[in-house]
C-alpha cells in the first residue's frame, strides 16, 4: 500500500478497503484482460454483465435477499429517493408515516410534502435536538409505508433495532449504514442506500425493492423515475454508473472474502465504536453528543468541552495524517466517520491522537 | 501505456484518452498529496472544490460560454434529462417543439408526452428510416423551445449546422458530440450530454443552461429535479459523482492542452471520419447507411452488402483486437464510433482490417 495514506474519517465519498482501490489500480488500463478500462466496457458487454451480477449476488447473499425482492443500481443518490419513494409509493389521497430523526429524514419529509403527498410524522425525536431515536410511535392504520433513517449521519444516531409497523412495509434510507451489520429485510418494502459511506465511491445508489411495491408504480411518471424501468432492465435502461458499480462489486466481495460476512462485520464495527465512545465517556475534555442507548456504530459526534479548540483540533488532526473530523457545516463541533473500511489500526492512531492533543492543549 | 490495450469503437461507455488513464492510475492510492483516492475525497474538500471548478472553467474556455450560463454536472445521463427538460421549462397550456431523427429524439418527445406537455413535431426523418437529418422545419410561434438530438448514434447522423429557430431557444440532447467540434452555444437555451461517448466514463451528465431557462423553473417540482438545485449549489446540492467528474476534468484538460481545442479536434475528428467513410464509399463489400450530407462524424453506421458476414465480421474483428462494431441491438448492422479519444492510428487499424476481412471473405 501506498506510504502516503491517511487516516481518513470522512463522512462521505468515505474510506474503501485497500485490497479494493489496489485491485482497481492494478487493472485500470486493462480490464479482465479486456484490453480496455473498467471506464471504457460496454454496459452491454459480457464484461460488465458479470459486473454487475456478481455485485446482485453478493448483495442477496450478503442480506440474506429472498427471491422477492430485485436488487437494483441506480444514480441521483438517496436525495433522488426521497422523491421517488412517495412518487412511485403513494396514489393520491393516500398517505405514508415518517420518523423524522434530522436532516435526512426532513428532506424526504419535505419532498413528498412537495409531491403533494399527506405525510403523518409518527415520532420525532426534534423535541432534544435529535440527540436519540425515539421508541414510541403513532402509526396510521393505512399508512402505505413507515419511513425511517436507519443512521442519522449528522446527529450521530442509529436504530438499534428497526420498531414493528405490524405490517406496514418498511422504507429505510440506509445510506450510512447499509452491511454493516446483519437485519431481516422481510419487513422492509424498500431499502435505499447511496454507495459512498459503507460500500463505494459517489454515484451509485443500491435499491432493494419488494416486488409488492413494483406493482404500486403508476405509469404516469416519467420513465426514469419508475422502479419498474429498472427492475425490468437489470439497472440497464439506460447507461448505468459502470465504474461506480465494478467499485461496489469489490467492496462487497472484500465484505464477504475477505471480512466474511455482515456478523462478522459488525463485530469489528462494534469494537471500533466501543473504543471510541469508551474513551470520549472517560475524558472531560471530549463530550459525545448523542443519547447513548441511540449512538452509532458509524458516525461518532462529539464536541470539545471548550468548544473554540474545535478548529485547531480539527487542523492538528490534519497536521497528524487524520483527515475528516470536522462536524457537518449545519451543526458544527466533530466527528469521526467509522464505516466498513475504517480499520481498528485507525480508530486507535485516532484515540491516540486525542490523547495527546488533550494532554498539550487542555 | 499497456501492451494489452486493443482498438476499442464502442458506443459509449467508450475508448478514454491513454494519458488520462495513466493519470487517474498513478495517482488512485494517492490523490494530489491527500493521501486518499479520488474516489475518497470530500465533495466538500478543497481537493473536490478544485476538481469541479477546473472542470466548469475548461467547459467555458473550450466551448466559449457566456456568463449568462451555468455548466453543472448532474447524474441519471441524458435520459433523465429527457424529463427534466420539459418539466423545468414548460408550464401548463404551454409547448415545446421537438425534431425527431430517431431513437434519443423519440425518447425525448415521449418523456415530454408522459407529463402532459404539448409537443410539436417541427420535423422527422423518419420518412426515410431516419437516414438524414431534416433541412425544413415547421416551428411552432409560441413553442416554449426547440429541441434536437445533435447525433445520432443509432443511426449515425449529426447536424452539420444548426437550425436557425429565429429566437425560440434550441435545447439540444449532444451527449454524442459534445466538445468535438465548435459552435455557437448563444441560440442554446439548453445543452445537456451524458459524459460517457466523448468527454468521460458513464454516471456524470453535463448541463449547460442559461440564465432565462433557469427562471423558468417552478418550485413545485422535486428539488433534485430542479435545476435552480444545481445551479445555485455549484452541482453539490447532495454528494456529486466525484470520480466521473474528477474523470471529465482530466479529459477536458486533455482537449485543451494536448489537442490544442474543439477547433484542432475538429480536424482530427474530421481526418478520421473522412478517411473512414472513403474507404465504405470505395467498397461495394460495404455500404455505409446514413445519407452523405447527413453522415456523422462520431458514429459511422454501416451494412455488409451480405449481411450474413455481419456477425463473422464482428467476431472477426475481436478476434484482432477491434471492439464494439456491432450496430444497435434495435437495427443491427455494424457501426464504428469514433469519438474524441479514437486515434488517427485506431481508424487505420480498423480500415486494415475491413480491406483484410473483404479479401478473405469477400
Amino acid at each position: 500500500m501506498n506510504a502516503n495514506r491517511i487516516h481518513n474519517f470522512n463522512p462521505g465519498p468515505a474510506v474503501l478497503p485497500d485490497s479494493v482501490l489496489e485491485e482497481i489500480q492494478n487493472n485500470f488500463l486493462d480490464f479482465n484482460g479486456s484490453g480496455m478500462s473498467a471506464t471504457e466496457i460496454s454496459h452491454r458487454s459480457p464484461w460488465f454483465d458479470d459486473i454487475i451480477n456478481d455485485a446482485i449476488a453478493r448483495t442477496r447473499r450478503l442480506l440474506n435477499i429472498s427471491d422477492r425482492y430485485k436488487v437494483l443500481f441506480l444514480q441521483g443518490g438517496a436525495s433522488l429517493q426521497f422523491c421517488m419513494v412517495p412518487m412511485n409509493l403513494i396514489a393520491d389521497h393516500q398517505s405514508a408515516d415518517y420518523v423524522d430523526t434530522d436532516t435526512w429524514s426532513t428532506k424526504a419529509i419535505k419532498e413528498a410534502q412537495i409531491l403533494g403527498k399527506t405525510v403523518n410524522i409518527a415520532a420525532s425525536s426534534a423535541d432534544k435536538n435529535y440527540a436519540y431515536i425515539p421508541r414510541d410511535f403513532s402509526f396510521t392504520r393505512d399508512a402505505r409505508y413507515v419511513h425511517i433513517t436507519s443512521n442519522n449521519t449528522i446527529k450521530g444516531t442509529q436504530w438499534p433495532e428497526f420498531p414493528d409497523t405490524e405490517g406496514i412495509p418498511l422504507i429505510a434510507d440506509m445510506s450510512s449504514d447499509i452491511m454493516s451489520r446483519p437485519f431481516d429485510v422481510s419487513p422492509f418494502g424498500l431499502i435505499y442506500a447511496g454507495a459512498q459511506k459503507n460500500i463505494g465511491p459517489a454515484g451509485v445508489c443500491l435499491v432493494i425493492i419488494r416486488e409488492d411495491m413494483l406493482d404500486r408504480v403508476p405509469d404516469t411518471i416519467p420513465t426514469m423515475l419508475r422502479y419498474t424501468t429498472f427492475a425490468s432492465s437489470n439497472s440497464m435502461y439506460n447507461t448505468p454508473p459502470c465504474f461506480a458499480v465494478y467499485t461496489v462489486q469489490l467492496v462487497l466481495k472484500w465484505l464477504e472474502e475477505t471480512i466474511g460476512g455482515l456478523k462478522k462485520m459488525e463485530d469489528i464495527n462494534r469494537q471500533k465504536a466501543d473504543r471510541l465512545y469508551r474513551f470520549l465517556d472517560s475524558s472531560d475534555f471530549y463530550r459525545p453528543t448523542a443519547q447513548p442507548d441511540s449512538r452509532s456504530m458509524m458516525n461518532v459526534t462529539f464536541r470539545l468541552a471548550d468548544e473554540s479548540l474545535e478548529k485547531p483540533f480539527v487542523q492538528a488532526a490534519q497536521a497528524s495524517q487524520i483527515e475528516g473530523l470536522k462536524g457537518h457545516r449545519s451543526v458544527g463541533g466533530c466527528r469521526a466517520s467509522i464505516y466498513n473500511a475504517t480499520s481498528l489500526a485507525a480508530v486507535d492512531a485516532l484515540i491516540a491522537f486525542m490523547k495527546h492533543f488533550e494532554n498539550h492543549k487542555g
